[in-house]
């Protein structure tokens, strides 16, 4: 069996029709939705690219691997998911975006070569790359945001989009007045980007996706990460005028959120993007753009689930659907992603394993409370390993595929670093300070602050489903507060570094020492048997004893 | 200047004359600490030799590292004192033991050759090693509980001691009615090693030391780290003779430790080394030979002070005298270590520091809370670095040595983890919930453990410094264990993996991604200074739309 792991960049889990949206229409995220299980509970480690990205791509939390952030490097010798596939027979493929920043001080203390072999998957989260695009070739005067070369870039001057950044002036642009009109400023995102569709991000990268499975021999986990329905926000025809203003629903907010509101959250309100969000007129022009985006992947997969099943693939490889975080769009009075209610930390998870062990659940939804880490572990079992639970800290999602009902955890972790973030500043704090962690039980949701200059925030989800009620403003809740950190506190105290030696290997070196001749207890050695001993006994052969 | 980081093995804080002990004379320890400070509340991370080495040497928490016990490998890329150091122009060397293990299985998956200069240091915990030696070459039917070649056996053998293992034959063993009298066995303690003084393991060691130090050229940090005085306990003429059991202090240990006690507790005080301690005859043989150990550890540290001083090297090294952990020799019921009672946790700590801003600490003790992640820390400022703290969880004992009065740590943590031993599987535990976690705030101390099924322990060192009551026991003091466990939490909690860029990193990188021209936050371009939109601009140039 092949494992084809797809993630979208920013995709909330209700921009789909399985999961509800009334007016976006997904019959391929759909059609995998139908065969596999739906995990309506799935909630990512940290609700940015590539902290995100790391846990998915580690099995471990984000205090575990310490990669919190984009561009905070993931130190050499953590362990990540090529690593554990590749000892069990199973390669592991890059076809796309993974904000993945090599720990390149830490390749030089160890001499590795970034061009050998193993210093390429160490600068690439574990993967081989087949190609490698992290699809934000912003470029301002101090020069590009990403210091790698564009293979999308070089795709479009191949196509004979000219210039030096064709992602920015065609891709990621449209025409207004013969003037490119960025797709960055969101007045223009109502316009058709400026590029053939068939040259757009998404349908280039599933071409770069089908050529990996056209040439790949197997067992192999191909990792296609899209870059979309992530902003710059603009989308070529005919997606560009499929949705207009009356597709887009009033946004989640509430006046009341804005009054008295936790440090933080006010922070994230009153910045420019969530000033930028609160403007209805921004999100008329935007979020059907963002819709556009989306039905442009749905089409994508549909693409791909029919090259599956015509070169007869689908009964033999297993798909993943999900996405590093949400978009708030305007919910909450936020935009982007970085905090801790449902259209930021949730994602879609929907898991199609095409073996008989999963035939009863098929099209079904689960309610599990799902942390992206899983996904490692679950990739690990279904290739036929076992999950190095010293390392990898999710949990395999295979029961839930065939129907089982494991024991299960209790809640689910998310953390947030805003240190490199205006917030961090305005707050006086020091980076380590600017930690926030969600716990989540299926019901309440805390988010504590590392800083204990700052109160906690609760919600209901049962009461309060829309997340408008912050109930740590009073003394209502002090016993909920106490037993979500509680949970947290027990979580923080975790096994988590002890990452070179198994459990199995630590239950099985009890004793080792006492056969390898370490006694450090006997009055006269009849304690134990004579073969531990014998090596210290026998006749004295030299006396050096002072006269 | 120099630095000599000097460590012995199972060394109690109390068994130095400057520290108090009636019977046994240290002039030379004393001699350091007249010239430097005592740090009389100094503790070890894990009372354990590996798992507190890997924290000596990387200044981190054994949670941080995950190194906890003996023979759990030091992950690949974990940074070390020696990594610090060469970077600010410091080589770093060991002369002796470390307990470290090598993470092959890391170094292998990096394709780091453990033959390399850089594979070595990763193999040896960041040293260059000069010589190592751990010192315990125990041999049972399955083979040397080390895979190394023992230097020191070597050394033993050129000098004409015969056999396989002439570090059991001789330098461990006596001499009884022409059998070899092993040291493992407490009855064989009072008798004299069966080797010529000289040749025994500290001034082997010592002798190590001194050719380092003629052929070195600094600035050099040199760690001595001697075998000695942990057991086997048996010591050549003329230390054999000088202790008897008149000098051995009665057991620090009342029978209401036993009543209900802590399940941990009573299994290390009813398991082997345990009934072995509470056996008054066997500390009559064994405490004098721990005591002659150390009276020849002085004696070899007064050699080496000469040295420096005939070498005219006194007035440019820095000398610090410490252990890694300490002996129960039967207080509390208990032998070895592994507890967090006083003389298993605490160590001599005395800092030399030959600079002139040292001056007015000369010859005084602090109590300040210090932590062995301390050293770590200290080095890089002594040697002229910045404390990169966001790897080295230790603070610098320098503003301490100068006379200031830093605002300092409120409590200190150790840890333990039990997993590789029997009480473990008395317990039916997890080896993930084998841990112990010890909280001390200068007056109380707390005992934790991570397992849920277990009560903590807690000792008032103000009213009980014998620390026979276990406040635990009853519900008088849950005030003062959740406020320790509160710390506990906060420390759980800590920013400790986030080692690939440092704190100054991250504050100096806000407002990065603007000036690369990341904006998902403009509504037309006007929001923003011209130049950070002026890439996005200009008159299209290809027009690609659909007709």
């Amino acid at each position: 069996m092949n494992i084809l792991f797809i993630m979208y960049d920013q995709l909330r889990f209700d921009y789909l029709s399985c999961a509800g949206h009334p007016h976006l229409h997904t019959p391929n995220f759909d059609r995998v939705a139908a065969m596999g299980v739906r995990f309506t509970n799935a909630y990512v480690q940290s609700p940015i690219c590539g902290g995100s990205r790391m846990c998915y791509y580690t099995g471990r939390y984000a205090s575990s691997h310490g990669a919190h952030w984009n561009k905070f490097p993931l130190r050499v010798g953590e362990h990540t998911l090529g690593d554990h596939l590749r000892k069990i027979g199973m390669s592991c493929h890059l076809i796309g975006k993974t904000h993945m920043k090599a720990d390149a001080e830490g390749m030089a203390r160890l001499g590795l070569d970034p061009d050998s072999v193993i210093g390429v998957r160490t600068s690439e989260c574990g993967f081989d790359p087949w190609v490698r695009d992290d699809g934000l070739w912003a470029q301002g005067p101090d020069g590009f945001y990403d210091d790698k070369t564009s293979p999308y870039n070089e795709y479009l001057k191949s196509k004979g989009y000219d210039g030096e950044n064709p992602w920015a002036d065609y891709a990621n642009a449209g025409i207004r007045d013969g003037q490119i009109a960025s797709g960055w400023m969101f007045d223009n995102t109502d316009l058709p980007a400026n590029i053939r569709e068939e040259d757009s991000e998404t349908p280039w990268l599933t071409g770069e996706a089908i050529r990996f499975i056209d040439q790949a021999e197997g067992p192999w986990c191909a990792h296609l990460s899209y870059i979309k329905p992530h902003w710059p926000y603009i989308v070529p025809e005919p997606y560009a005028s499929m949705y207009g203003p009356e597709h887009v629903a009033p946004a989640n907010r509430d006046a009341g959120e804005r009054d008295d509101a936790h440090p933080v959250f006010d922070a994230f309100m009153n910045g420019p993007v969530g000033r930028a969000f609160s403007d209805d007129e921004v999100r008329a022009k935007v979020i059907p753009a963002y819709m556009g985006l989306i039905k442009q992947c749905d089409d994508q997969l549909g693409r791909l689930l029919d090259h599956l099943e015509a070169t007869g693939q689908m009964q033999s490889t297993m798909i993943v659907l999900t996405s590093d975080h949400g978009d708030y769009l305007g919910d909450h009075w936020l935009g982007e992603k970085n905090l801790f209610h449902e259209p930021s930390v949730k994602v879609p998870m929907i898991v199609y394993d095409p073996r008989g062990h999963a035939d009863g659940t098929r099209g079904t939804t689960s309610e599990a409370l799902v942390e992206s880490i899983d996904i490692a572990a679950t990739f690990i079992e279904a290739a036929g390993g076992t999950v190095p639970d010293h390392i990898v800290e999710g949990r395999s999602l295979m029961p839930w595929l065939r129907g089982e009902t494991p024991d299960w955890r209790d809640y689910v972790i998310s953390e947030y670093d805003f240190s490199a973030q205006p917030p961090a500043a305005r707050f006086g704090l020091a980076p380590r300070d600017c930690r926030l962690f969600m716990v989540f039980d299926g019901r309440y949701k805390l988010m504590h602050c590392a800083s204990d200059t700052m109160r906690p925030m609760l919600f209901d989800l049962q009461d309060d489903p829309e997340e408008h009620v912050d109930l740590a403003k009073t003394d209502t809740h002090v016993d909920v507060i106490a037993r979500l950190t509680g949970h947290l506190h027990d979580w923080g105290l975790r096994m988590s570094q002890r990452t070179t030696i198994s459990e199995a290997d630590i239950a099985a070196s009890r004793g080792a020492s006492l056969a390898k001749g370490v006694l450090p207890f006997l009055k006269d050695g009849t304690e134990v048997e004579a073969r531990l001993t014998e090596k210290y006994r026998g006749p004295v052969r030299q006396n050096h004893l002072p006269d």
